[in-house]
């Protein structure tokens, strides 16, 4: 049984079927497909508004190309000191950006704190040539400790940033467990709230090899299609990626695969909340559970079959899935639980 | 009847079925997984040395970091003046060398003549602060006009290059293509010349969302899995990709593929010759065919059911691929001999 | 007798004189001092119209960042084969512009042929993702070869830049000499031609550690002093090159320095003309003599205490400054003649 | 009287008379002069080792190339929270890396702490693929806070840095200041820490328009002519620049102006401690003072004749030269006690 990453988890058959159904006959290349053209229509319909999606191989190249468009690179991104794209990407913003600078702001539970946004942007020197130049603010949801950004959350943080001239980022790696968390549209959730770009996972809830960007504002499209060439990431059979995109939201498969998850996450931590053994230490929210765990803990689990990210510092993480189960979930909650008792 | 390209064509079975495999059940992330690990190990009996590979989005993927990676930011690479890394990626290799110089050599038939490539490096400036310096040639096998470098080519073009302490790059993108040409094993057609990174490319005879770089060198691989990770190619589900490189190779597949292909094109240009209508310019060695065709004929051809690629100025390039069929070539001929004479 | 460059040529007095006015007393760092701000004045006037100036330390950094400020990463930048820019400066445009592509457009006497430019334009592939796009153009005035550009033929390139929609940058390493060969004024030479951005040379002209750019369209300008202090050219003290800025164009300086340079130029190549021994090879427009000269010559001259620039092949390059004189011109001819006769 | 920054200075008399004496005659360009070659040779004799010295417009330019000669793109440079490099730079140095990321460093008194160095090195996941790879630590001094690190205190950062396999870069902006504050040599504060590379800054303390790298490990060197060249800082007429660095530590010159400054610097001190009326923030070491003062109180004491750097938040700076005065910092230090008791 694997809580380690959402990351671990097969393919949903939905988009693997979608793939063979592309794979009937020869196609044009390099998204001239018709499923590639069907992307931006059934997107735009799904967001409510026009928008144009880029597929690319992973959550990193979203980011990094999402962020590379939002700031020249004597710009300055302010992320939460938690942000996959700081801590997690080698560099990727950087490399991409041409030097920009990402800027941390703290904030509780893995959500950037508005006055802490505040307090940076006003000490950041804008129009001071020595300084790098604010440029955008990028927002991880759901966030790196599994919380949730409720929608006012982000008006709030949006609105310093539009208040300040800044444009508005959210890497959605986890974006359909947020969207069934605050139980809200997809367009409320994004440019309903002023989020300009999008980086829009589907890795971790079922696709495979791919990930993608959705741009709700037209003028950063204009150039992001040279900018994927030249980073690697033109696909000349797109379709296979445009398929999945399609697959990902028929019939709200998104939405019912982040669904399951998050159900399985809350089962868990109240089947640990239940047994009192073992303090979770981060509100669970959406698909991910954070814990302590006594040193050697880890290893025990392993031993009863139970994978679980050690964290280090006494903490593990656990990741519940679309394709997991809740038998699976109970035997990691009598697991967790023989493990902490008799490591006390 | 699509001649456009090889990147038109569908998956082959066998590597879909491969996903499908790699689908039952969860499995370390990035490569951790023993698809992954497999790999390395097959590919170097494959190449009867050791190698380690690693999968990549696309063939600009691979050609961009294997020049990175053997040519600092203040580096020369000298290439052919048709060679893709220059013409068709967008900057590309400038991007992820940081902004290392293209050089460009002449050759007939779209390979490097080596008295041209001795000539730029005669006037190079080696040690001049004031020129990028040579640091790398890079060549690709099948070439960019669908001509192969017979191993004695390749041993002179090496053998320039060792002796002025470059590196050695082969895009091989339509690799398989050009050592059924030859005719001898992936080793001598790659490390045994003294190449030492390759860029392998499967998505042009069968693959999916994925490529490879192969490195015969174990220095130059040190850094590349950081500069992967940076350049947003580093798949969390590694296993999809993996278990396409393995079937890629198994059982000869991708010699099969390419050797089906290659007889293809070898029927439409013997059926072309016959005919005598359309001439062929350069010589059929793999699976394109490069050829005269008046003016507007793409257009009357795509009106008879047959897509080739217009390259403008009177010529048109036909790819065939694994996927076709001697009943598609022998119409595509007819086509493209009743379009020629009712041209005249 | 040192022709090898103008660049190694001694510092005006009157620029020296300047820069130890400016050091009376303390002044504001960072170009807030009043001989920065008076800059931007006087070079208005100067150039007749609102212009913004930016001292560089080199004709590298001045040519790298106007172009980087032309260019997107993404962009291809037209120059001539013999640009400075391309051949000279290790990459610089590349490394400032994140990757762009220089395109080498041919030409006889050092100037672009603008049917040659045509061509490259139109096979650029405007709108094609897998091309770098056509964003730039640059000419070098006076040429890499001495020559210079008529108003008219400036006028036809900048038609030909216009009617693409792309940028002009004018490489005025030798500005002054083409000025003083035209006989026209700055204006003139620059911005009614068509030009948006100049790299404006006094280093090889009587200046000392700097160069400038200076900027006729004020949206280009916007975000320059952040690439300008990001590249390291932020100079604290900067009143000392603007007071060398100020000095160089006081009472024509700058054009009667060239003038003298030029002059001394055209009486080096009548007196070679009146030999008949020394073949130039390039016609003779400003302060730069090309000629053929026997294997072994240039040893011989420096041997008779005359320095020349090699340049292989059998040519040699002369170059006149302001601060040579009448009799090393003579010298320098009667020495030609005699090697060039001996060599016979 | 101007205590902005010691940038606001004039040029010694020394340095601008070996300008002069530089320009007698033409000279071989871009460091073929005879100045230039010198430089290495004192400079090595100075520093009691071989080091190779590039000289650099400004201490941005320095720190940048420096930094990107120890850091690959996917490094890892760790700096105090307050270093130049960070703060007052605008990405230079991820510019010049290629996307390097400077990690921060806390430590009271603007020195890095040596715990929170190893603590940032164990949290910095060395050989995970997703993490910048620790590359580098640099250390400022004197420190942006006027304070100054003691040699023991430099061999504890560096041998925490030795043992992780890291190199070492010292910004010396403000070097002579603490080499005189310390009472040792430039190698007893340099290599012999286990300094690899120096930005050996002479503008702040009598130079113009240029600083210098100082390389201590001769692979460093290699390529730092081709950086130079493309990051457009290869001056041809190097020798304005070369003559400087030798008048500068001619007859100690250097050593006595530092001392002239840091003397001021503790006279202004002395004096302050004397009236007891304003509250100094951070030891005086060097030449920088700290202080509190009152909202309003930098716009009351510039209608005095007095210029100070206002911090914000009610901090001031005071910067003391050695073109400064024993009579202006007693003045100063008057101007400063009345608007601080009139402000009470």
């Amino acid at each position: 049984m694997d809580f380690r990453s959402d990351n671990v988890g097969v393919v949903s058959p939905e988009m693997l079927e979608a793939i063979s159904s592309a794979n009937a006959d020869s196609a044009a290349p390099y998204g001239g497909d018709h499923w590639s053209r069907e992307v931006n229509i059934r997107y735009s319909e799904l967001f409510e508004t026009d928008v144009e999606v880029f597929a690319v191989p992973t959550g990193t190249a979203a980011n990094a190309l999402c962020l590379a468009t939002l700031s020249p690179p004597w710009g300055a991104i302010f992320c939460h000191a938690t942000a996959h794209a700081h801590t997690s990407e080698c560099g990727a913003t950087e490399h991409f950006s041409g030097g920009a600078k990402l800027v941390l702001v703290a904030g509780a539970d893995g959500k950037m704190d508005p006055s802490a946004l505040e307090a940076a942007l006003d000490g950041s020197g804008v129009g001071q040539a020595h300084r790098s130049q604010a440029a955008a603010v990028t927002v991880t949801q759901a966030t790196e400790w599994g919380t949730v950004y409720q929608l006012a959350e982000l008006d709030v943080l949006c609105g310093i940033a539009l208040s300040c001239g800044l444009a508005m980022h959210m890497d959605g790696a986890r974006l359909a467990n947020a969207i069934v968390a605050v139980g809200c549209t997809p367009a409320e959730m994004s440019w309903r709230r002023g989020i300009d770009i999008l980086s829009f996972g589907i890795t971790k809830n079922g696709g495979m090899l791919c990930d993608a960007i959705v741009v709700f504002r037209s003028d950063l499209a204009t150039h992001l299609r040279y900018r994927l060439r030249r980073s690697g990431y033109g696909w000349s059979k797109m379709r296979f990626a445009s398929a999945q995109l399609l697959a990902y939201v028929r019939d709200d498969l998104w939405l019912n695969s982040a669904r399951r998850a998050n159900a399985l996450a809350m089962r868990l931590a109240s089947g640990l909340a239940a047994q009192g053994s073992v303090r979770i230490v981060m509100p669970v929210e959406a698909n991910e559970i954070f814990l302590e765990l006594p040193e050697g803990a880890p290893a025990k689990l392993e031993a009863n079959g139970i994978l679980v990210q050690d964290r280090g510092a006494g903490m593990a993480r656990l990741v519940c899935r679309w394709d997991g189960s809740e038998a699976e979930v109970d035997e990691a909650v009598s697991a967790l639980h023989r493990v902490a008792v008799s490591s006390e």
